[in-house]
């Protein structure tokens, strides 16, 4: 039974259902395809503007690549300490940007606050060569601890952002599951918002490898198919991956799958609650858990077979620990999880 | 009808069904999962040594990672002029290898000689730090104009490499073809011949996206993994990669799939010699046939909805074209494009 | 009058006076000259071993080569947050090293400690190609705050770097005030204490640009003269950068002017003191000294002519000064400052 | 006695006397001084109109820094395949650019012409992104072969640059022997002809170390400052560097000595001609001789201590030879060198 990651499964029926009507016949390479294009209008209808979509296969080439187009070499991208892009991409967008930096926040549940971003941006002086110059705020939404930024939220980081002269790129790895829990549209959760850039994930939910880069204006995308190319994340066949994508947008279905993700986590949530000894970290608002279990609790749990990750090493007796869910955890898992756990 | 590319064509049944059947349960992400180790263990056996095999999902990445694995940054990489890697790819082995230098060398049917490789390293003085140091000799196997190197011409070439201390790489995005067509095995096409890393290309040889970097010394492949995820290289359902990569291997479909598709091309190319006013340019040995046709015919060909590239422009009425075709192109095609070039 | 920087004055008159001298005849470029020659032995003097020396000409550059070769493209390097590497180089070292992940750790008068490294460690996984990977760690000495590391320091910092196989770089911008402070020799300010490689500045100490990379161990300098070569580095006249060099190290000179500068911030750290409402904010170890003012006064002091830089902003009426004594600020200025500071 | 190269010299007189003068008191580190703000005046007049310059102290970096400022990532940067750039630089311009494509040309006396740059100019699709997009021309003023580009050959390139959006770099590290052989004003030969940047060499012709990059439209140079201080290359003292050049340009001293050297190419190239056995390759125009010497002259020559570098291979008892002339080449040197000649 698997709660490490929601890339521990595989993919939707209808992600596959879709590969192979899309392998009909001749078409165009690199994009050049119907699949593609109607991508491309899938996520103008969605987004509500005309928005640059360009579809790639991995998260971390989605986040470097977006992040190289808005952030010159000599830049500084603001992100949270745990965020994806600095702590789980081994320098991805340090080599994309050739050499831009980082600079990680501290922030409860993996998450920025306009407060903690002014302090930070006190330590530049703008225009002075040697200080990397401030130039992205990246958001990871959902975030790494599983939390999610409400429309206002963003709003008031991006107020920020437009004073300095910044501009918003969100990690949406998770975009589903946030959107899924805020209810809101995906317009409000991004550009109205402030957002300019949107890494927008599929394969944490249901694709199995399928990512978009959107740039809400398509002016800020510049020389991002040239990056693309010369990074090697131009897909040949790229029908096949925008396929995915639009299988997902239909219907709704990708917001779907991911709700019941979400549910998953949030009724884990409550009932773990209930279990003496067990405390929940975070806001349950996506499709992770962050608790604290008793280690005695986890050995057991890992003695019948329950994969998940410690978030960090033992102190007094408890762990705080991961669990993640995917569209496709079987619900007897969650079931048999906490039957274990109750002991 | 389209000739213009063997990524035009989708992906071999046995591929689709492949991806359906991995698509079970959970399983670790990041090629740490049962299908990625079968892939690996069949390299293992296809190339009848050790090997250390790394799937990726573009031509193109597979070959600057492994450029940038072998080559140091003040490295040179010689190779054809036309070779894909110095002309095709935005300078992504540039960019991988953080500025290495492409030295690109001219040679009949894209193919480098001996010669023209010792002429090329007398410009380089070894130790002197203001030249670029020769450190790869990279070959197209086949090569852009569809011919094919032998095992000799490969040994030939490997034994200047290491009197000059170079390593050989081959960039096999179309290596079934070649393989196809020599007939002998795969490890006496490279490194019994000398070759020290492969990208060995799957996409144009009915997968939706996959191909694997081998390092045939798993010694050379040192810094790879980290490479490959710096890069965004690193798939996290590498799963649904590697089943492609195995569905192929299995029985030999892939060397099936790739002779007919160098099967056709060798009916293309007996027949259009027959037609007056049209010249064949290189030899035919794989999947693409490069020839000289009469304006005219180009018209008329391209009105009945024939798709192909022309590869220079037209000189004395005539123009060079290349004609490429794939596991996939319907035999009926090229009995179309042959009646209509008749006239 | 001027303690803003101490690269705010020129040059010794030694300095000068080797120029000239060196300026006699033909000689071969890029360092294959006598001077160059000459400094190498007395370099291998000095720190009473075999070393590896590299005339440079700015602190950045010999920082980040000297990096770059020590660190792999993969790899995080540990620094304090205030460190010139990490704080004034415009991201230099991300891009020398292609993407190296620097790693701000907080600590007391900049210092780093055994504790604060082990802690930060924790958070790289060894082997987990998401993670870069930990491989340098860089102090500055002095630091940036003017303290200055004991060997015995080092060599606890070093027992770490020994256990987690990481290399240790020492940014010795001011390394000849830190071992005029120590009294103790160069050898046991580096190499003995367990540093790898030493950015060795002089230009803050009387050269008119000349630093130089030194490597302890010659191994460790592998491709450090393609690197400098490639970034734009190798001097073609070096002759006069090594002649600068010399002419310091000649009769400990370079010692002798490093022991003013320290002398006058010692006196100026003394009196300061005395004076109602100044604090001094760091132990005064080298040519620094950091104090926090009450802002009326520094008023005052910046109306007389009075040029040095606010460290943080004003806080609770005072601000956090930094003066800086270079081997050539005149021992009147001092006089001043403490006359009108005394109001 | 030396003719190997024209940094085999040392600094002339001017310029030492400069740097002494320049050693007064304190001044602002980074460029932020009085020197340097003389020296962008008189750069302003030197070309007649308002310029951005920037001092450097390496040819290296000043071609790197001003190429990678012109030249996106994914650009192409045309040069003659002997271009310093493209030959002894050990891929500097790949790595500052992040890896644009170097396309080297053929072209007699390492000059540049209008249609072989256009011919190479149809290998790039525009707007193709598997093709590097050409961006920049560069030409080397004096050329590798000493040949010196008229304002119209100039002008010619730059009617082709304008024509496809390309600018015009000029490495001008024997820019003063290039402008003394024209006898034209410094902007006929520069941006009246349509250069964009030009690499302005100073070491070669009397300097320690010191170059400045001129970008005729201070638009272009947009984000030099921060390129020059991440590549290590912003001189704290910057003073100095400037003095050299002022002391330089001060009542034309830079184009009198330059032609100092002419004159003694010129001459060695007259007395040359005239022994059996010696044929001038290329028109002298500036301060080398390239020059084919029967391989026994070339022993007596060097068996007498003369300095030179051997240009090819020997070919038919005959090799060809670089003789290059400085600013400091004693007369006696020629005199004895001509005479050992003879024989």
């Amino acid at each position: 039974m698997n709660f490490s990651s929601d890339n521990a499964y595989g993919a939707d029926p209808r992600v596959l259902a879709a590969l192979a009507e899309a392998n009909e016949g001749a078409a165009s390479p690199y994009g050049d395809d119907p699949w593609t294009e109607k991508l491309r209008e899938a996520m103008n209808r969605l987004f509500e503007r005309e928005v640059a979509t360009y579809p790639i296969v991995t998260g971390t080439a989605a986040n470097a690549l977006a992040l190289a187009t808005l952030c010159p070499q000599h830049g500084a991208i603001l992100c949270h300490a745990e965020a994806h892009i600095a702590a789980d991409e081994c320098g991805a967008p340090e080599f994309f940007t050739h050499g831009a930096k980082l600079v990680p926040l501290e922030g409860e549940g993996a998450k920025l606050t306009p407060d903690t971003i002014e302090q930070a941006l006190k330590r530049f002086k703008k225009g002075f060569v040697q200080h990397a110059q401030p130039a992205v705020i990246s958001l990871a939404q959902t975030t790494e601890r599983g939390t999610v930024y409400t429309p206002d939220e963003i709003a008031a980081i991006a107020a920020i952002a437009r004073q300095h002269d910044l501009k918003l790129h969100m990690d949406g790895a998770r975009f589903a599951n946030a959107l899924a829990h805020l209810g809101c549209s995906a317009s409000q959760a991004t550009w109205r918002a402030g957002i300019a850039a949107l890494s927008f994930g599929s394969t944490k939910n249901g694709a199995l490898g399928a990512e978009a880069v959107v740039f809400f204006d398509p002016d800020d995308a510049r020389d991002f198919e040239y990056r693309r190319k010369k990074g090697g994340h131009l897909i040949s066949k790229m029908r096949f991956v925008s396929a995915q994508m639009l299988a997902l947008l239909q219907d709704g279905h990708w917001l779907t799958i991911a709700s019941r993700a979400n549910g998953l986590a949030k009724r884990a949530a409550q009932e773990l609650k209930a279990i003496p000894g067990v405390e929940i970290a975070h806001p349950v608002e996506a499709n992770a858990v962050f608790a604290r279990f008793p280690d005695a609790m986890l050995v057991r749990l890992r003695r019948a077979g329950m994969h998940f990750h410690d978030w960090s090493p033992s102190e007094d007796g408890k762990t705080l620990v991961r669990l993640m869910f995917s569209f496709a955890t079987p619900d007897a898992d969650l079931e048999q999880f906490l039957s274990i756990a109750r002991g």
